[in-house]
């Protein structure tokens, strides 16, 4: 990492544009909300991108420079050309950090890298949630307690289509009765993977700040010290043959 | 798992046909000569697929009927289209087992399975391989010593880029000072993926007693017993909300 | 395995004796109704061992002929002597499943295996317990539905403090508002572990059709294909030094 | 961590007092080759401690201030007692990184640590080893080639008893034809855990800056940012139930 991580947040922005309840709670764009916040942070520096953007404003010259990558998605995941999907996994590879916001469990890139559906139970009937913190000593769960909740939420259950987490950092309890795991880290090549569950567009959860504090952490956690190319080369014995 | 599993075993099927020392090997293919040797388990009903077949063999109903998939590629990895990609995927994520046969590593359904480059560093110059069984209670190294040895193989050295294998069975050591984790396990979906490292086309691979155990045993260890489809449905609350 | 699992279940046998609203659920012991379903089985051959015979009941004859043991402990953890902890631990390294049963989290040979404290948070109000299937294709699962619900437990919350489960079979909800990992598996030497947290004395819960289906599975699931003795020998070079 | 990582460097410190030859490598003990290069890192502070001191060295005041503890022991495993064993490992638990150095493969703090016997193939014959980086954006691997090699070791051989680590960082390739998993990486409790193969006494393999590059790295990886207690309390409800 250098001293500053660069941090990009995509947002499809959809919802605040068409639905004034959305729009009430970001006025300026989910992204734009993440951004105002991790920003406060002097080791952080940011940039947004969308997908009406060219290239959906991810163009190379923003992926290389782009030490974390965080991505919300939901009506419009299929509008993302796999051009740009392509470019962003071999990113992740080569050292950016990834973290998938709530419905980007269904995106294109977050399928891609895990190599599953990614499918799961859901409802929109604002209930309340309440993260656990299982692994206190995880770097993302710093200067959490043992628990938060957020009033109103989207209810996302299991079976959570994944495969096993490196470490599994929450653990969600539902008031209508579902369970999920919430915050949970990959590493792929040499990047880092983050997937965090809340995240609603209709709910002001970004605002929040423990889910605040959870995203500083985890663009800290996910931010690279190490770049590095995949190639397949031949090589020439480093002992003697035959 | 059927009392049967239904096995297909595809081929790109090229070398054998162009190259006359693939062919005094492999006359009938490297698939037909796998499929001879599991076909001799009457627990095992085998069928094969190539490149230049419609759908390379692998249409709706190939799939619908296959247990465990074996992928052997190499010269034309980019001729396999990515539609046919897309449904082995999605079939390996419902149970079918998936089985990576040595240059499958660089295939585009294992690097899609896997979500990483799956590079790695290589050389053809006929060295010894020792394969050392690191977990010998795992079904796939039932049968087998403390290792076994192949007089003359293409080295694979690492750095393999894979995910962290959720069980590494196998660990190679070469003649020419290189080590490689060749027999690796993973879970993605419901299905059950292996990789198996050695296999070359011009070296008689496929022919040696302890590779022929470890793909049988692999077999076995890859059929499923259970399938499901993935959805992502609503759902009514368990529980009072509110 | 034989074709018929060995298995014996270890109970400390003590609130049975102390505490009628125990012996009304369970007359003759916890372990005698676990005997009981499980060696419905034609697959299952039972025994059960209990604190107060010598060595606990497990003799170094009755560790040799048990393919899997099942322990139940509660207000005696300390009771159970070192050696014997010591004598079980080898055997489970050696091949022997284990299955540790709610509250033997604390036992000393579930400690002693994970190498973890093992804590929990709980509470014995008799709330109700929804058990969310995670993994529906792993072999203890099987036959269940998406969940199953407990009617009065006693809760246990996370964190619960275990390494990672390889695989994580059952998250728990519960009424009273916290989530447990409540059925995890791991491997240790050549033996396989299995915990599932529902169990409690005063609640009627072995007598759950489908607690009684998950440790049938995990019984299955846990008895060794393959025993193994763990020695740390010279070995002459297979290749030239020097 | 604090700014300063408070490292205590344990030797049993026999074989420097009887052989010559070892105590020609390391005059004044292992323990003190290991204080030094570690202690020219103006991150960290050294102590060292041996098994003759009272409690060993490792007080429970020496504990308490202690970061990550490195562990050096052969010949003597068994006279370290088991009450010292314990506190450590609870301290581990709490968050004080370990590092379990070559021969204390065979610890009793290790073994307990991990659960399992630990044991391994094992040759004095100085042969040539070579050191894979698997996992080079791993901050153990930080600042090393592809490989390093050691010209004269003690080989270990796999298998290797232990539990799959959560992350593999070498892989050694022996002269004589062995393979061994040489740095892996646990967590346990909030305590992390590596384990480094090379070391050996007879040959000077602490004298080497890729080895001092690499115990350096690891200390930083293993020093704690959070320290916890395990407890087991009942808690109120946080919903209500019934």
């Amino acid at each position: 990492m250098n001293s500053v991580a660069r941090v990009t947040i995509w947002n499809e922005f959809i919802h605040e544009k068409i639905n004034p309840e959305v729009s009430a709670i970001y006025p300026h764009g989910i992204h734009q909300c993440i951004a105002e916040f991790l920003g406060r942070s002097d080791e952080i520096e940011t940039r947004t991108a969308t997908l009406e953007e060219p290239d959906h404003g991810l163009s190379d010259e923003v992926l290389q420079s782009t030490d974390v990558l965080l991505w919300w998605g939901h009506k419009a995941h299929d509008k993302v050309s796999d051009e740009i999907v392509k470019k962003v996994h071999k990113r992740v590879l080569e050292g950016m950090g990834f973290i998938g916001l709530h419905s980007a469990h269904y995106s294109k890139i977050f399928r891609s890298l895990l190599g599953t559906e990614c499918s799961l139970k859901w409802r929109d009937d604002g209930e309340k949630e309440r993260l656990w913190v299982v692994e206190p000593s995880h770097p993302i769960a710093e200067g959490l307690g043992e628990y938060f909740e957020l009033p109103q939420v989207e209810m996302y259950g299991e079976r959570f289509d994944i495969p096993t987490p490196d470490k599994l950092v929450f653990l969600s309890w539902f008031e209508g009765g579902e369970v999920f795991r919430s915050g949970c880290c990959w590493e792929k090549g040499h990047g880092k993977i983050f997937y965090f569950r809340p995240g609603h567009e209709t709910f002001p959860i970004y605002h929040d700040p423990n889910v605040q504090k959870v995203l500083l952490n985890a663009v800290r956690w996910a931010a690279p010290k190490f770049w590095g190319k995949h190639e397949c080369p031949r090589r020439d014995p480093l002992e003697t043959i035959g």
